[in-house]
């Protein structure tokens, strides 16, 4: 054999095996000058909350956008206890989930990239692509403090000290909910949330929570805001004048004072009502009967006015990131209130916000269509409280009202159909979450990258090796 | 260069660009001479189920067999109104489910491999796979008769008529649960579907249910067991009598009156108990204590005795299968009580049962090691009640009890942590099923056979291709 044809025979063969062996390989190249990563994370966007979704907005044969995508893979939810963090705990928050995938660690609820126990700060993906010179944004729904976009770029022990009036004796409603004394700026430590926020080398931060960000800075001298315009942010409040700002500087857009609202509700602001028995039946479960809640629709929300979409946002992120960018970016974008929704039995809140997350990722797999090397992971970061219940009950032929005994919301589907959700893991103001393994999609980029099943740390060694981090910057 | 290099390459070419498109393209060989399929179904086996189930068994952090499988896609689980069958269910029972994965059609809850509506009956890829000369094999936990395994090999209206006894206004505790009178063979029908089983071509039945095969046929000419081994049937009622029936004779192995003994159970037989508020907090939520059910471990069920195991059951049915066999074989393997006992709120039992599948897939992966084309499928047939919820409230530190409104079982795991199980569908003698998609898991020869997504009927499809069924025999 000539050795031309020799040498592409063997070219082809080793091809070949590579594909045959490791499929994607061809597709990753460590060696390229440019990778993205874009992880989607819908809070507490479990395969319940999927199949809700689904069977509203599409019916139940109807595929959303992230149903398309061609990698899935589940993920184990790791927490441990802060006193014994050798101990598992089988419920996590949105703090010790979103620091799983930022840093790595396994650590305690409500703890924001620390260890659990030790309060060590934990280098966060964002930050460490930073260092290597990409470019860095965190979008969310939710306040820009919050629990997921904080764990990627703030180290501190509670998600509650959320600004710098914020970090000792944190109340609700007159309870005391606990204290960062040893975070302050003061005590040696990184201050608040916003306050680390404003310091950080993010470029892009979209969401709300302005009024974390207009009160005074731990030192007093200027509020958070300013701190964060010295900083080299500019801060913005709309997306008008998000699109005047300058492609190349970083930005701060804070479009609500605190959550963005949600785009639809139920009718008359109907969320998770409670079965109401006869007294007959609350004699005796086998008589009398039960009236459930009537059932509704989802209707848009009419607070929702001019606040950005979550698509908005993450195309105005995504321009901006990869504008002059040789590098790439990582980028996190957030859906908050399919969670937050759902604490509060509010059915159709959770739909819009994953509705949201689904016309995003659209966007996403767009531009990842255009930019090869993107790395596109949609995950959510624990279960919850919400299920799809039988609408008529499987034992209704028994004569008895069989109902249950949490909040119910009745829909009825485009598809003309009977949707019930059931609320039921307590009877408090909300719901909790739940503990199941949770679902992770990803794009082509990800196929030999994302194996069959992994625990949420690993979705964080998976974004460092799409972005070859692990070396010293 | 030169021709056969050419060739070569060429064929190379072929081969990477085919590997490229179809991974997968050259392990399946639609012209092979032997194939098989082994189906094992979880009813009831829910992500939420095997998240449970790892956290005992494993550990929060620890695989289960199932959990290593390196094909991981989620399952549409879809269902339809009797009376409209165009419209959506969005919960599904195991009949329907069942018949999904068997036929390939979509039907209504309670129906037997028959049509939503027209009562047809609809060929199951049992039967079809027995016209194309493969053995086929169902083994269950639950009575043979029972909905999932009835549906690969019946075709009735209702689960319900598992018997010529329960034919007519078939009762439970003096309530009328429903008739199959068009069924019955004096009207043209089929039968029960125990006689149904007495004359299918089905080689190997394994499970419970000895009490619909004591009674009488329709006929009255003989009992049902007589009729089976008319059929051609050794019935046999232990391992020792299975281990001694020659291998290549067509087995009925009838293990339990009903359903088999499950595994393990909750101390003293204890399941989910309501929490005790006391008086003062059912006068308001926010005074007052609550009494939750005490902490308890899983503890071997004293009733197991010389229950076969599920997988002592698989190893002989894989063993009876694979004998003289030049063509292959089609096995569903099903561990029924995950649902039974999730339906009873003994999270204790679905472990256990869980256990039995798990400890099952290693013996049928080992099986498909040894035995080339072996297509592996894991898979449930729909959502079930039970919820993992916080040992702790996430909103403990309001302090007001915080606790679930329906039952709760409280475990401590092998790995020293407290684990909580809600029960709170509804307040009556069985929690509902519920509508989430459901995982479906596959061993390599799944590898680009099996999408990131697909509904239940899509099984059926590709059971068929792996067989390739689509011809007529």
């Amino acid at each position: 054999m000539r050795k031309w044809a020799k040498t592409l025979l063997g070219t082809l063969l080793t091809s070949w095996v590579l594909v045959a062996l490791f499929p994607g390989t061809l597709t990753a190249q460590p060696s390229s000058p440019k990778a993205n990563v874009i992880l989607l994370i819908g809070d507490g966007m479990d395969d319940v909350q999927i199949s809700i979704a689904r069977n509203y907005l599409r019916g139940a044969r109807g595929r959303l956008t992230l149903d398309t995508l061609p990698v899935r893979s589940t993920v184990q939810v790791l927490t441990v206890d802060e006193k014994n963090p050798s101990r598992s705990v089988y419920v996590a928050d949105s703090a010790n989930s979103a620091t799983a995938m930022a840093t790595g660690h396994v650590t305690s609820r409500g703890r924001i990239a620390t260890g659990a126990g030790s309060d060590e700060d934990l280098e966060t993906v964002a930050e460490r692509a930073a260092k290597h010179g990409y470019k860095t944004g965190l979008v969310t729904t939710s306040s820009i403090t919050d629990a997921t976009p904080a764990s990627f770029a703030a180290h501190i022990k509670l998600r509650i000290c959320a600004d710098p009036a914020h970090m000792v004796d944190v109340e609700y409603k007159g309870i005391p909910l606990g204290s960062c004394p040893e975070d302050l700026i003061a005590q040696g430590g990184l201050g608040s949330i916003s306050e680390q926020l404003a310091r950080s080398k993010i470029d892009v931060l979209l969401g709300g929570g302005k009024k974390h960000f207009e009160v005074p800075t731990e030192s007093g001298e200027e509020t958070v805001s300013e701190l964060a315009e010295q900083n080299g942010f500019a801060v913005v409040s709309n997306l008008a004048e998000l699109r005047t700002t300058p492609l190349d500087q970083r930005v701060l857009g804070l479009f609500a004072e605190s959550t963005l609202p949600v785009r639809t509700l139920g009718e008359a602001g109907r969320s998770g009502e409670k079965p109401d028995p006869s007294l007959l039946n609350s004699l005796h479960w086998y008589l009398g009967s039960v009236e459930l809640p009537e059932p509704m629709v989802c209707v848009p929300n009419p607070e929702y006015g001019k606040t950005p979409t979550l698509q908005a946002m993450t195309e105005a992120a995504l321009q901006r990131l990869n504008v002059n960018n040789d590098r790439g970016f990582f980028l996190m974008i957030e859906s908050a209130s399919i969670d937050k929704q759902a604490h509060a039995r509010n059915a159709c809140g959770s739909i819009g916000e994953l509705e949201q997350l689904d016309e995003t990722l659209q966007s996403v797999l767009a531009f990842a269509q255009k930019n090869p090397n993107t790395l596109v992971l949609v995950t959510a970061d624990h279960g919850h409280a919400a299920q799809i219940v039988p609408y008529n009950s499987l034992f209704e032929q028994f004569g008895a009202p069989v109902f249950s005994p949490g909040h119910l919301v009745r829909l009825t589907t485009p598809e003309g159909s009977g949707l019930a959700i059931n609320y039921a893991t307590n009877d408090f103001l909300m719901e909790e979450h739940t503990g199941a393994q949770v679902p992770l999609m990803a794009n082509e980029a990800g196929q030999g990258q994302v194996p069959a099943m992994l625990t949420q740390p690993e979705i964080h060694a998976i974004i460092e090796e799409h972005l070859n981090l692990s070396a010293a910057p």
